[in-house]
């Protein structure tokens, strides 16, 4: 096994490089002043590149090569025959990209992010559109260099969601969408719930160290990770035993930090819950982006906005901030927590009109790469969609196609996995029930160790041995379907709502 | 120019490897949870031997070669031909450091300071002392690479104070200690200061805002840096646009966060100060560890700790701070802020006193490099070193042998430049008045502009140009000497404690 010793060590190498750039790229978001953006760019550019030409380099072919014919006997379900194989699927992926692209594509992301910074809080689309139009043309050429066999979208949506095809993706949208129109209409013909009390003022303070005190309870380790502030929260990892994640607050908006917490927690878990022996090695990473917002949407949603939790939390919640909850009950607040209505910002959105966003986001991306629609027009195709899909139009372009971050990064082929994740959510939830049912039981005493456990063994521990598809049948003993959410959904509405 | 500018776009590829090692660095300092220690020994060794193989590669001498043949022609004073000296002479320095001990230094010294970090808090040597055992042997292997003409010593100070050698550094050691010898005794016949008004109650926000103000005043540029908390103070730098200090706060003694953030703002403004025509090229650095330090001495206590600063900003820390300072009259603050006092802690010690623990260091160094001196007998000479020259011992080697994270570090040789480079502040400050008498004007209004820019002009700008011994004499037109900070010395401190 000496060549794949070998390899072992190179893949660590180009490890320990991606685990670098995640350093810099938590660092560009949360503490970076405006100065450094510059050095920034270049930094990502020339450790991208090395990490590319090591990645796609002869020696490792050679390895690689060298590798396979070691493990060419050896039982497939083995740690190093799945390293081998995502090693492989790694390097031909890799190689098809030239050099000279990664290095253009991560100074050219590295400023994106900084210029959608400015724009966005200046609400001014006109200043991010020449990065768009860059960006777009850039991925343009990924996807080229990729290949496809149907759409050129089918080459980006790999790179998240490996085996994923667009038309899957259209396919799964249209059965979702016909299954949630009706439930939308009938809560749409019942009075608004009133979601006044989230509005009232928490200090900044006591909603950080109530998150906290949740996390905790959930499983997030901080000794091996930290939560810090910035404009978008996110997740990320520079390795398992080093996971951050992000929060904004908003003092009179309680839900956005709070259940982005509880958000990005399912993600750190998943993360935080890697196996040991895989440390430095390729299996060491997500399935895919979806099953990484399986995660967080569990947590978030199924745990985080549930009737059941909030039975065991709210009275905690309550002595946090007596002056805003000391008179609403518990009812009135879960009622609050879980109000549906059509809203501008996705990542506030309530689980019903959620997976309307992506919709949105899905056809815009299509439409941009293809070029049926132009970088000019998209802010108005933007706002018809809205009003089309949610009878609402964004007052201006921060509350519109500025909102998200991805695009400054280049990440066409992304948003499609938040739904996806959100209904293998469900799937995963009825599967940990189903196998252990004192599940149930713990979580209605505020424990969560059974579910977590579940996951770590179902999910987590397996890292990327597994194919996402793959991974679903083996634990769920089924395909991904949308069943189980849609189910879900109606189960908690229509009980919410008071519907049939 | 062919071989020179490719030569150049290589040496900025090795520069942003730098940079985003420091950006690990500072992360690891500031905000790491513990789990993330071993993947970032990872990390450094990596990035470490990347740049070091590029540093020394046959490419790089090819294009080194190349370059000088393009440039030997040039004016000697040309950037061209100046950027070509230092590569050269980084160029000789790396080579002769094998790949493996780089490496290997890397993970000792990144899990050395975490050991350090726990050693400290909780005062117990022997947890540190096998790290130091081998960190001290790396050390000198490191030198025995390098070479030396008369001591080991001599490779390992030439990396922080090129040119400088150990005979040297002791000759100016003895001279100042025998300046130092009477002033300090006069001192301690005198009645002792009472800095208790520094031991109140100082609010620790309160602090980083009076801070933060002093340091804006001062120059620091916050779109170009930041300031943030670790255990050490320290300031680092990701280029010239993005310059990092850090601070650490005691509620009950004023001068720690508010004289280290002085301090290490003396550091950033010459890292800020570098010329932008230089960025991304070896020329934007400091000259040496001594000039650098010579930056932070000048700013924290030639300036920081003056009647003139005080006359101005004394009565808005006043305000800042009205139950500690309001019946505190501006003498007794300046009194008790120069208190002289032997004490333990290095970077809490005064200006007098200051030098009497960097001797100490290097004569531990310069014993436990050549073996005279074993790991296990160091704290015992720390400590009867610390009463033979300040007569004072350590309680315990959290405040003796564990107080510096140099070290931890394998930093030796590093020590000597604090008093290098408290020497050259106060002959840089004598010459620019010289130069500018208006300097003396605006500090007695609070105004640090015209001090500033003659630091700009003269020792930032420069960058690494000139050796430290040529830049001094270039900018003083004398060579480095001691009696510039003597006088100064016994100006200051003879007024003070009313002496002769």
């Amino acid at each position: 096994m000496e060549q794949y010793e070998k390899l072992k060590a190179r893949l660590a190498e180009i490890g320990h490089i991606g685990t670098s750039m995640a350093v810099l790229g938590w660092d560009q978001q949360c503490y970076m002043p405006p100065g450094g953006a510059a050095e920034r760019a270049e930094q990502f550019a020339t450790l991208g590149k090395i990490a590319h030409e090591l990645s796609v380099g002869d020696e490792t072919r050679r390895l690689l090569e060298g590798a396979e014919a070691e493990v060419a006997g050896s039982d497939p379900g083995s740690d190093e025959a799945a390293l081998v194989r995502v090693a492989r699927r790694d390097f031909d992926k890799a190689v098809k990209i030239p050099t000279e692209l990664v290095t253009e594509m991560a100074k050219a992301t590295t400023l994106g992010h900084e210029i959608w910074v400015k724009a966005r809080a200046e609400s001014d689309y006109k200043q991010f559109a020449p990065t768009l139009e860059k960006l777009l043309d850039l991925s343009r050429q990924v996807a080229e260099h990729l290949g496809y066999d149907d759409q050129r979208y089918d080459a980006l949506l790999d790179q998240y969601e490996p085996g994923m095809k667009t038309r899957e993706v259209e396919r799964v949208f249209a059965d979702l969408k016909s299954g949630l129109v009706q439930l939308v209409q009938e809560i749409a013909a019942q009075p608004p719930i009133d979601d006044s009390v989230l509005r009232r003022d928490y200090d900044e303070a006591a909603q950080l160290a109530f998150g906290e005190y949740v996390i905790k309870k959930m499983g997030f380790d901080f000794t091996r990770g930290r939560q810090d502030r910035a404009v978008h929260p996110f997740c990320t990892s520079f390795g398992r035993d080093d996971v951050r994640i992000t929060t904004r607050f908003d003092r009179n908006w309680l839900p956005m930090a709070l259940m982005g917490t509880i958000h990005e927690t399912g993600h750190a878990l998943y993360e935080q819950g890697f196996d040991p022996k895989d440390v430095g090695t390729p299996l060491s990473d997500a399935a895919s982006l979806g099953v990484h917002e399986s995660q967080s949407r569990l947590w978030e949603n199924i745990i985080g906005r549930s009737r059941t939790f909030w039975n065991v939390f709210y009275p905690g919640l309550q002595r946090q901030f007596p002056d805003a909850l000391e008179n609403v009950n518990l009812n009135t607040f879960y009622r609050a927590i879980n109000k549906v209505e059509p809203s501008l910002i996705r990542v506030e959105a309530d689980e019903v009109t959620y997976n309307l966003h992506i919709m949105l986001r899905f056809e815009m991306e299509k439409a941009l790469l293809d070029g049926s629609l132009s970088v000019a027009d998209a802010p108005d195709a933007w706002n018809a969609k809205m009003q089309e899909y949610l009878g609402i139009t964004p007052p201006d372009d921060a509350q519109g196609i500025l909102q998200d971050v991805h695009w400054s990064g280049a990440s066409f082929g992304y948003f499609p996995t938040y739904s996806l994740g959100t209904l293998l959510s469900a799937q995963l939830y009825d599967k940990a029930l189903a196998d252990n049912p004192a599940i149930a039981e713990e979580l209605a005493r505020g424990e969560f160790g059974g579910l977590l456990s579940w996951l770590r063994e179902n999910v987590h521990k397996p890292g990327r041995r597994y194919l996402p598809a793959d991974l679903v049948q083996r634990v769920c003993g089924e395909p991904a379907q949308s069943h189980s959410y849609l189910k879900y959904l109606n189960t908690k509405f229509r009980t919410l709502y008071g519907l049939a």
